[in-house]
């Protein structure tokens, strides 16, 4: 079984920012990962990383690989099944039967947006169908879309699409909203917004691009269509922490807790990124703790070898 | 008096990062500050800011500028003199007689290293003095350097360059260290290092680059010279917070008090970067706290207006 000083899980912004670090100050280090990019993979939108003037999500993330791999981590592809304490050391295995050794563990592996599971939502990803309307609303300017959800993700989604879209339909399986009442009635407050209520989206029409939408009443069955060019699925992000939960300590949103040094609740195991407590959840934020995450595996290792390691402050 | 939503103190990299984020939220915003750079102006190995290919310091705060004044920021040249509160807004008066009226402060002008005030320190920064042994060590690989310092920097400082340069002297103005014992014992370990305890640099020598040390015997007062290429200045960093002292809490460092929102304790006011009492000071970590910084501002500002506010979720 090959062994590593650190085992990040992960290949986003946050996982890769931690392997950087690590690697450079010398550890030995893998990411193990499903894909290269992570969330940023989605989106042509990347405006607020600050040092990167262009727009593309995957070419940043391209560039955060470079580093890594400049600095000597390595990377494997794939999904990890299960994360075992063994002495204080980690045992990581893969869904495809590898095995790695660690000393330190750093999860980074994010948080999905939750989907519909409906027919055209997954053809259709990135070409109308979207999970961030943050990123993607530009694009929509003067057209008709549909928002899903009744949360306040969705709800602001609507007003923010409610500026620059023709029409927006709002979706939600209720009649009554999970928002803050005060952006349940700004969106009211816009003509350009027909409420689609009691109803669940069936399924999302379109070859190349977004088409349509169907909608089905969740008492009466009926159905209803809708002709548009985008549809933005808002109802949240999901974190599946179920593989780590007998090591680490999780809120109620089953987000890793952490402090401000990216520990976890397990002495060896550090987090960083969307899996953890943190509020915001940007590329800024996501390197930040990346960070973190890898000077403190650093300090953790450094501190078992009785090496002095870093100092706090090492500008 | 002109007045903004947001008013951030600093143009290092937390302070930009701040301003890039407030300003795409469409808050008027202005960034005061004595450069624009901040520590990064002092670095040409930025090597490990994600995202970022090249390593010149300078050239990456540039593009954060760029960043910030594409999104609307506006910045004056200046230091700040005093910041207070009028009703739930501040004022901030710079030393030059400009003043400002915000309803958000986001504190963010970092940390300084300390000097040693003495002749040819100031004219030789970059010339072979630096006050960063992590970024500058690599240059001096096999020449003649001194560290001056008695702490955990200055004794890491010197066991970093004693496996690149040719000769260390370690000057300290005890014969004690403050630094931790493990660390202290590495030092000693090294051949190429020579202690020059109870002393203290009177002038560093050179015209275009360092070319020598005179140090001054705190007991006797002898004086004795060393040639050599480099001098590391490792006594630490300052925050300087005597002027917000009155308004957030500081800690025994006096760096200001942040939770995990970069809110201090006073509400309106938010801090990132060095300022601040997170654990490690890296560009990559003041981005993260800089963009919490500027999202959180945001929502203040929303809660204040009644609007709805950026989701905390909001990818």
């Amino acid at each position: 079984m090959e062994k590593y000083d650190v085992i990040v899980i992960g290949g986003g912004a946050a996982g890769i920012t931690s392997a950087i670090f690590t690697s450079r100050k010398k550890l030995r280090t893998l990411i193990i990962t499903i894909d290269m990019g992570g969330q940023n993979l989605l989106t042509e939108h990347e405006e607020n990383y600050p040092g990167y003037l262009e727009s593309s999500g995957p070419k940043l993330m391209k560039i955060f690989e470079t580093q890594a791999k400049r600095f000597g981590a390595d990377f494997t592809f794939g999904k990890t099944k299960s994360v075992e304490k063994h002495g204080s050391n980690f045992i990581v295995a893969t869904a495809h039967g590898e095995k790695y050794e660690c000393r330190v563990l750093i999860l980074a592996y994010g948080k999905v947006p939750r989907t519909l599971g409906i027919k055209g939502e997954e053809e259709l990803l990135g070409r109308g169908v979207s999970t961030s309307s943050t990123f993607d609303a530009p694009k929509f300017a003067g057209k008709n879309v549909a928002v899903v959800g009744g949360g306040n993700s969705a709800l602001e989604a609507a007003v923010s699409l409610a500026d620059i879209a023709s029409h927006v339909y709002l979706v939600h399986r209720r009649d009554a909203f999970r928002a803050d009442e005060i952006t349940v009635e700004n969106v009211r407050g816009r003509k350009n917004v027909t409420f689609v209520l009691n109803s669940v989206p069936s399924e999302i029409e379109g070859h190349d691009h977004v088409t349509g939408l169907v909608t089905e009443d969740v008492n009466t069955k009926e159905k209803k269509h809708v002709n548009l060019d985008g549809v933005f699925i808002e109802i949240g992000f999901m974190v599946d922490t179920s593989m780590i939960q007998h090591l680490v300590s999780t809120n109620h949103e089953k987000e890793v807790v952490i402090n401000k040094y990216c520990e976890t609740s397990c002495p060896g195991i550090f987090a960083a990124g969307d899996i953890t407590d943190t509020p915001y959840k940007q590329t800024a934020t996501a390197v930040g703790l990346g960070a973190t995450a890898g000077l403190s595996a650093y300090n953790y290792i450094c501190k078992l070898d009785g090496k002095p390691g870093a100092k706090i402050d090492w500008n």
